[in-house]
Order: structure tokens, then C-alpha cells, then sequence
């Protein structure tokens, strides 16, 4: 005889909770919510303290740490505890920075998760670029100025004449590049080689609504001199906008 | 003598605030807090009255009411309208569905607080996409099917031969078409033009995360037949994977 496969009432719940940008009140209600009735949460190195605590204090906290440049736990490890986990019965919380649904892995692990017979779930969140854009006072689409945003990651291969990240670089269009800080020099290269005017604005959000979050403004041609001068090698979200006016400007001089 | 401007002490604030994509618990706790606080709500007809309830029985709630293919406000008398209260000292929230830097007119908004010496700040939110994905369980990107989101409209002019929303078509990618619906047919051809496959996969959530919400499964080919068939007329957001392996078949046979 083998043993039945494991019913969804029976095996918990694990919640993929996006955890926003960092500060707790960026928490969407139902994130508290999740991580009020946690008995498990695993978050890794971009979640803060404060958000942690929202967590029961009997609930256990595990750190599946992970950054930029960095991969101490694979995915599939990730997988394969979060599963483990839901599969005594416990209500799980995997929390993601930002929106799981970008560049979150969630796709990974609800696999997983389904495989296993686990019921599972997305609880949305503020991905970085609305929260940078907001603390800025700036706007991801503007009439006359951008009707499209793109959100992309520079994570360029090495030998890449035109980084793939910069495809989307076309008038109209706000970009927003996650994870991008030390592809700087190769992506305002692709971006002027795409034809973007050394001019366009840019806003770079460093440690957007945590402790000693900064912002420094540039233009695209300064954007790897000023990253250097101001020693931001971390966590940081880069807003270029191609402003529409640029190319119908460019167009009516023949 | 001439008065002395309004100083930003004197002249309350202004909110800009995003409510998330419906649902109550999808607002973060900044939004509902701003809400808790407020004297005067502006807010329009995509915003549920749950989440109206939070502000005080006291507050003046004001319907600025504008949607998709209708302006019974104009955006100079909103503009006016929330500076004015302001003015008066009071805590403004203007409500902005989904994030209000995405479609959101903020910049717009923004400089009229700014004009009129406001203090003035946005409050992020969860944008439609974010939301309609993760009530879906499916992720906006996706390791080796797509590295970057699009969030574009369909607003299409007449007479485009291929709609200007489209141009980002390129494989590895996901769009999300906000107010997309009544352009279905337009938005499939200028797709189709672009080089998708007729086969790529489609979501359309509508009414996320609201009573009623439901979602359409379909291939692009299909899209402009399965919301007339489901009557889907109104607010959706219009989901669609260029996924990178079509390409890179693609590119195999020569």
C-alpha cells in the first residue's frame, strides 16, 4: 500500500507575500494580515526587522538569504523547505521584496507548491519602482512624456554589444531597471546606442523608504560617474524616461 | 499690498493615494492611515465604498468621478478643486485606483500643489497588474520565458496601421494592457503584425480583487472573440506573454 498523496486541508497554506520596498507601513493590509497568523516566515536580506516583527513571536523565522551578485541558497532549495514546511500542516509566508510577480521567483515556487498538493497563494505588493517614483514625487507615465513603463533588470552577459535590457529603450517610454547599479557603464551604453538623448533624465532611488534611503538625479551620459561619486554599489532602482517630445523634436528636423 | 503666498504650514496637505486594485485589504497601511486621518476624500467611481468607509463619518467625501471612455471631470477642475481644499488646512486624500504613478495623472496634480504651495506627497499602491497576477498565481516575469513587464494602455488613434502600444512586442516579454478592452481587436492585429505567435497566452482579469472578479484564459488569436463571448465590456487588465523559447525556436530553423 502506499501512503495517500496529502490533501490540501491537511498540508497548510504558504502565502508568497510581497513585503514592498522595506518600511512596514508599505505593507498592504493583507500582508500584515499573513504574517500575523504566520507559524513559519522565511524572508531573506532585503526584508526589514520591522516588517519581521509583525510575525507572532512563537512563529520561526528562517533566513533563505539571497542577494544581488549572490546566491547562498539555490532556488531549488528554496522549493523544496517552504514545501517541507506547508507539508506539516503550517501556515508558511515566503516573503518577497517589491510584487512576487516581478522578478520574485514565484513561478518556482508555486510549481513546487502544486507538485506537493499544497494550497497556495500570491498577496501582491508595491514593487520599487511605484514606491521610488512616489517618494520622488515623480510619476511612471506622463501625458505628452511616456505612456508605457518597462520594468527590466541589467543583468547584461558579459560580450553583449547592446545589453537585452536596453531593447525597450523607444520614445515615449519609462524604464525602470531593477538590480542594474553595477551594469551602470554598459547600460547608459546600450540605452545611447538605442538612440536615447544623453540628456534624459534619470532618478536613481537607493534603499527606497528604509533608514538613509537617498536619491540622486542625473542625466543618462553622467549616470555611471555619479553612481561612483556618491559610493552606491547596493540595492538601488534606476528611473530613465525616453520623453516623447525628444523624438518628435528629432523628427521635424529632416 | 498683496496677500503673502500660503505658506506650506498653513495649507494642509495633500495626499495622493494610491488605493490598490479594490479590495480593502489590498491598500497598504500608509494608505489607510492617510485615509483614517483625512477631512476631505476625492475620490472616483473605480474606488469601493469599503474603502471610503475608512475615512472618518466626519470627512467630506467628493466624487471626481472619470473613467475609461468618459471625462465628466476635466483634469484643470481636479486639479483646482483638491488645491482649494488644501488651501483651506485641510488633510486631502485624493484616490488614486491601482499606484498613482502609473496612469495616475500625478504629475499633473503634483504641479498644481506645488504652483500653489502645497505641501504635496504620493502614497504608492498596487497596481493592477501586480494584483490581477497574483490572484491568478502566475508571475509577470518568469526565468527563460520573460525577463521584463510592459505596462502600456491601448489607446490606439484611428488609422494607426499598428498600434503604438504594440511596439514593445518583443520576445522575453510580458504586457499588461490597462483600459485595453475596447481595443481588443486592434490590439491582437497590431500584435499579431509585430510577430507574436497567435498562440501566446493570454489573462484577462477582470474586476480584480472585487466582488465579481473573474478571470478569461485564451490565446492571443482568440482574444477579441472570448471577451465579446464572456461580455467583458468594462475594466480588465489584458495580460500577454512573448515568451522567449517561440523566439529562439524560431531563430533554430533557419
Amino acid at each position: 500500500m502506499t501512503n495517500p498523496p496529502a490533501s490540501p486541508a491537511a498540508a497548510g497554506l504558504l502565502s508568497l507575500v510581497g513585503a514592498g520596498p522595506g518600511a512596514r507601513d508599505l505593507l498592504t493590509l493583507r500582508a500584515m494580515q499573513r504574517l500575523q497568523q504566520a507559524d513559519t516566515v522565511f524572508y531573506d536580506r532585503l526584508v526589514d526587522d520591522e516588517v519581521l516583527e509583525l510575525a507572532p513571536p512563537s512563529a520561526r523565522r528562517v533566513f533563505v538569504g539571497k542577494h544581488v551578485g549572490a546566491h547562498s541558497w539555490p532556488q531549488d532549495k528554496i522549493n523544496a523547505v517552504i514545501v517541507a514546511e506547508a507539508l506539516k500542516g503550517r501556515r508558511v509566508v515566503r516573503l518577497k521584496s517589491g510584487d512576487p510577480g516581478i522578478f520574485g521567483r514565484v513561478a518556482e515556487e508555486l510549481a513546487a507548491a502544486r507538485a506537493a498538493g499544497i494550497e497556495a497563494e500570491v498577496v501582491p505588493g508595491v514593487t520599487a519602482a511605484c514606491a521610488a517614483a512616489a517618494a520622488n514625487g515623480i510619476s511612471l507615465t506622463e501625458r505628452g512624456v511616456s505612456d508605457t513603463l518597462v520594468l527590466t533588470t541589467a543583468r547584461c552577459r558579459a560580450g553583449d554589444p547592446l545589453p537585452d535590457c536596453t531593447r525597450h529603450a523607444k520614445p515615449g517610454t519609462t524604464m525602470v531597471f531593477y538590480m542594474a547599479v553595477r551594469q551602470a557603464d554598459r547600460l547608459r551604453d546600450g540605452l545611447l546606442g538605442q538612440g536615447m538623448p544623453p540628456t534624459a533624465p534619470v532618478t536613481v532611488a537607493v534603499d527606497v523608504s528604509k533608514p538613509g534611503a537617498r536619491t540622486l538625479f542625473c542625466d543618462l551620459a553622467a549616470l555611471p560617474q555619479t553612481l561612483a561619486q556618491h559610493g552606491i554599489t547596493g540595492v538601488a532602482t534606476i528611473i530613465v524616461t525616453y520623453p516623447k517630445a525628444q523624438t518628435q523634436r528629432l523628427a521635424a528636423v529632416p
